[in-house]
């Protein structure tokens, strides 16, 4: 057990502390709220970035840069969003010297000036849909900051696009909606529901936001990303028209969707155990390390020979960047285990001389340290398949607690019974503010969504016993 | 002749600025001095980060991230970086609502937070060398901007080293330059002189700055990149220290080294002509087009399924990314044409029905206009050499152009005779700033930079007369 990371059941903020020091993820700046990403944190956030870009670029998005500055007075064109963000914003009011004469916020997020942007280079419908992206960092200045979870600047990629209907902008932000659902599921192995959120919930100038919600270790809810249709909210504060067919000006109908690193706070609450994070292999950016254990100078040489051809193997089958040899003959073997333990590493290969005269390998899982013998001549097919067992594993074991923390409230009495408990609680809302809040106020659980999946059968809110057909999923939430 | 770009010999500033209009690559934000990358612009961007991300990891290098404010008091630690950005800043003074105690600036560049962060993480020689390198958007406030070559915000990496002596930290120095000219040859098709910057042009608390200096069309010098050996200024300002294997407490050396946005507007004036940019075919995002012209209905099907193979084809021999299909029909084929020229997509497949009965595609080269006639069975072959020569045309004649507008000052009647007509002047200089603040006041040029393969032998300065083995490379610069 690690002596460097206090136990979760202990205490579960400070573990997550603990797990990102230990794994050298990321340490807090000096800069109020605001972290560093080390190399370990931010290759994650590299994985992530290839393989979303990937999907966004399949789906016909192009990257795009706008200014890190945007005008104060852009910010107030649209009445809900400066409403939403003006707490928090960051503002320049001095450069090159001098007061400026309009002050500059630092983006808290970039419709408005991306509308400002989209209205200049839109004229007609055949310049729409308009698809782009941009990977950046945000600034929302945060009174209460948790590494990844929380920061005043993070980084995240924001979508934003304009459409020529309604129904096309509908399908565009459920469209990037699934996109995040099978990324977290399938690559971060982290279950979700998606859903969209209550009227109060919704994102600052947004006619719908929808949302994936995963269930922490500790049982509270985190959101991991959103996708927001904005209607014509936007397009008529920034004036983005189009000629239609008929050559008449029509405002177009614009969506926003963005996830950040607060995905890494996810999947470390997801997936970690008491010795600190376990990537699944699929977004490790090294998923296998060759340890070679050498006990003797003469042992050396052989030893170094074999752990070469066992690192060719393996990176002919993996990628060149994906294993990683550990040289680090300083260390002691359990000091060197530990450190790729504590980083997260999926699987992590052992050769001492007694495998080479086996002519095997030792391959010991991250998630369950199960060891393996592997024969040198099966490497390329077991190592591939171990690697996919692990990320199976881990899906299924984090599917399984939410499962088993998932719960039907038919009353209040239950449903406060549910929430003291931790967990996803489902039950019928009557769809007004006020039994939202009363329930925030009296329990501290929030409607996390109301989920696509959800039954179409009327019952009575558990608060106000009025008849709804709206079963929404509540949680105490990060 | 394109109609919306001025010709480069009438006004080759307003050439410049239109290139890039009609490219679509970028606009002024309505933000003083920033701009916005559009999609065609940030693609070529993306393209470089791909080829040097590569180089770097393959050297060694991690990326991370550092916080994008940096408080007021880190920056005036060293006292040359300081008086060196402090007319530059940006200063955020106001945020969360409240003014802020201490004012944060927004990074010109990261020495002062990662020499911060690089004393915390270093302790001993064991972790030596630290290779880090990041990706972002810096802030310099800048009077006359100008897009990709001089504004406010621009995009950029920048990798910053530690090593325990002076020797690998000179290495590393030289091997980044290396790095960048490899690139900015082989990939850009951009020729550049490198050599280290003299005293008066360093970076602020840099010990020696490298640079790669190219020059462009209108026979002025662009700098490409930097690389700096900081020697022991950063570590003594911020306390890199670490024990040696003595046990004895040292401090570090450090580096420092980046390209920027900038390298666009470097791309545009070395290859672009009066119809627009010319991107090299190895950096081109989309180095191949592919447009079906159909005259009549009924041509439609036939033409578009031979487009659609000729497409794949090329997909499976290029990647799949690298090939468009223009599907534009409303527009007319000459206007089709030209979208892609002004785009400077490096090739253009024409296939209109009568190279269907021929079996062929008309192959159009967007630097020549050579049009070659391409049977369908060799595709795989003629298409990646057509695209090899076009690279290599594009660097050959940027070469000729560097050569033929080189010149070897004897005496400063000569220099300022070579200068007035634009390009490289290589001359002896004494080495004394005077010399060159007066050749500056004069003739506007200054030192690129002392180039590395320069000659030994000892000459007259050009202005003072007297003994120096210093010969120079002076241009009138951007």
């Amino acid at each position: 057990m690690a002596k460097n990371i206090t136990p979760r059941k202990e205490n579960f903020p400070q573990w997550y502390q603990d797990v990102i020091k230990v794994g050298k993820l990321a340490t807090h700046a000096p800069v109020k709220g605001c972290m560093i990403i080390q190399p370990n944190g931010y290759s994650i956030w590299e994985s992530l970035q290839n393989y979303l870009d990937t999907k966004f670029k399949e789906t016909g998005h192009r990257n795009a840069y706008f200014p890190l500055l945007i005008p104060e007075s852009f910010i107030t064109k649209e009445a809900e969003h400066v409403e939403g963000f003006a707490p928090e914003l960051a503002m320049v009011t001095y450069a090159g010297g001098k007061e400026l004469e309009e002050k500059y916020v630092i983006r808290p997020s970039s419709e408005t000036i991306i509308g400002y942007a989209y209205a200049q280079w839109i004229q007609s419908y055949r310049d729409l849909p308009m698809l782009m992206n941009q990977w950046c960092s945000v600034m929302r200045w945060e009174k209460r900051t948790r590494l990844f979870l929380r920061t005043s600047e993070f980084l995240w990629q924001e979508g934003h696009t304009a459409h020529a209907n309604a129904q096309e902008a509908q399908e565009e932000t459920e469209k990037m909606l699934g996109i995040y659902k099978d990324f977290l599921e399938n690559v971060c192995a982290i279950p979700v529901i998606d859903g969209a959120k209550p009227e109060h919930e919704k994102f600052p100038g947004a006619d719908t936001t929808y949302t994936v919600e995963a269930l922490m270790q500790d049982k509270k809810a985190l959101q991991m990303g959103t996708s927001h249709n904005l209607g014509q909210n936007f397009s008529k504060a920034f004036g983005i028209q189009f000629s239609d067919q008929n050559n008449e000006l029509q405002y177009a109908y614009t969506t926003s969707w963005g996830v950040s690193t607060r995905i890494l706070g996810g999947l470390i609450m997801t997936h970690g155990d008491d010795d600190g994070i376990i990537i699944p292999p699929r977004l490790a950016p090294r998923p296998v390390v060759v340890i070679p254990i050498v006990k003797s100078e003469e042992q050396k040489e052989q030893i170094l020979a074999y752990a070469d051809n066992v690192v060719s193997v393996l990176k002919k089958q993996l990628g060149s960047l994906k294993v990683e040899l550990d040289t680090q003959f300083h260390l002691s073997p359990g000091d060197r285990f530990f450190t790729w333990i504590q980083q997260g590493t999926p699987l992590r290969i052992e050769i001492g001389i007694k495998d080479i005269e086996k002519n095997i390998v030792v391959a010991v899982r991250r998630d369950t340290r199960k060891k393996d013998f592997i024969p040198i001549d099966e490497l390329g097919t077991q190592i591939p398949d171990l690697l996919e067992d692990i990320q199976n594993a881990l899906f299924e074991k984090a599917r399984t607690f939410q499962e088993e923390n998932t719960f039907y409230a038919e009353n209040y009495e239950q449903f406060k019974e549910y929430i003291k408990q931790g967990g996803f609680v489902y039950a019928y809302w009557d769809g007004s503010s006020a039994v939202a809040n009363q329930i925030q106020d009296e329990t501290k659980a929030t409607i996390r969504c109301l989920p696509v999946a959800q039954e179409t059968k009327e019952g009575a809110c558990v608060v106000s016993g009025k008849p709804t057909k709206i079963k929404a999923l509540f949680a105490v939430a990060y």
